[in-house]
């Protein structure tokens, strides 16, 4: 299986591939993070996030996306920004086909190092250990973006083949009835 | 000048197109309601959104969108669905190329009924007057529409015109390098 992990934002937007199965090793397609200019109009940067997105799906053909589910609660300054950019992640997904889920931070924390608790740091060097790489990737969404398809991977698998027999279903009613 | 105001949401999202200038009197084009069902995943949801917003900017050809500024403090609960129906909005706008503003509330509520801290009902009642409506359009999400609209025409005139220059300009730009 191969997830796409997005930890949406507008001002660095965290990107990362993973392909493994539970039970199996993991290893690591691309990562990246996508920034968008704060000095152009909040539409311009969502049209930015949206291309370069677009791009990675296209690039990457995941059988999955996995985006960061943010509470309101967690840093009011920044939420409107980003559940604009979430909304844009899973507005992809959706126009793609691709089966989409959210996972909680604490969530991931908890799928990647055994505590919901565990710091950035933490989390980025299990990240590290887990996908087998000589340096941890840089900046902290990069390393988050890869947790959180790493979340999947091993929390997700149930619900994941779920979805992905739904969307099957559906794009195969889609042609029957095109 | 026809403005489409759009007051997000993901359950409720309040539709409008107005008609008018400074100084000239305002009428009503069109007002309406998307609603998406609560039943269906969030990413389906959005689409749904997606899909009528899109219908609405190609049925109504409007000169600019203007969205209502949510901020994360008002309504915890609901603010990534808002934030995420917004950034769906935005995205539509950049993508077709219509300059897009936005507005909060009180200066939607200050523009219509001359207090920013005027209540639903007088925000309601102001629209209806100013559009020269006999009934009152319901639900309140469909007048919150129609009051952003109204409030771009009237305030935001001069960055109207900078904007629609900048998005004619950019649009011949893009002519000449395509």
């Amino acid at each position: 299986m191969r997830v796409l992990g997005i930890d949406p934002g507008l001002t660095r937007c965290g990107i990362g591939v993973v392909d493994g199965a539970v039970g199996s090793p993991l290893s690591m397609a691309g990562v990246g993070v996508i920034v968008t200019p704060t000095d152009i109009a909040l539409e311009a940067r969502l049209l930015d996030l949206d291309r370069a997105i677009n791009e990675w799906v296209s690039i990457w053909s995941p059988d999955v996306i996995a985006i960061e589910r943010v509470f309101a609660q967690h840093n009011v300054r920044t939420v409107m920004g980003t559940g604009q950019a979430a909304g844009v992640a899973l507005l992809i997904a959706a126009k793609s086909g691709i089966p989409v889920m959210m996972h909680t931070p604490s969530e991931v924390k908890a799928a990647v190092t055994g505590s919901g608790r565990a710091n950035k740091a933490q989390v980025a060097s299990m990240v590290a250990k887990l996908l087998n790489l000589k340096e941890i990737p840089k900046p902290v969404d990069a390393t988050d973006a890869l947790a959180l398809a790493i979340c999947h991977i091993w929390r997700g698998g149930a619900s994941a083949k779920i979805s992905q027999a739904v969307a099957i279903e559906r794009s195969r009613l889609r042609k029957l009835r095109g």
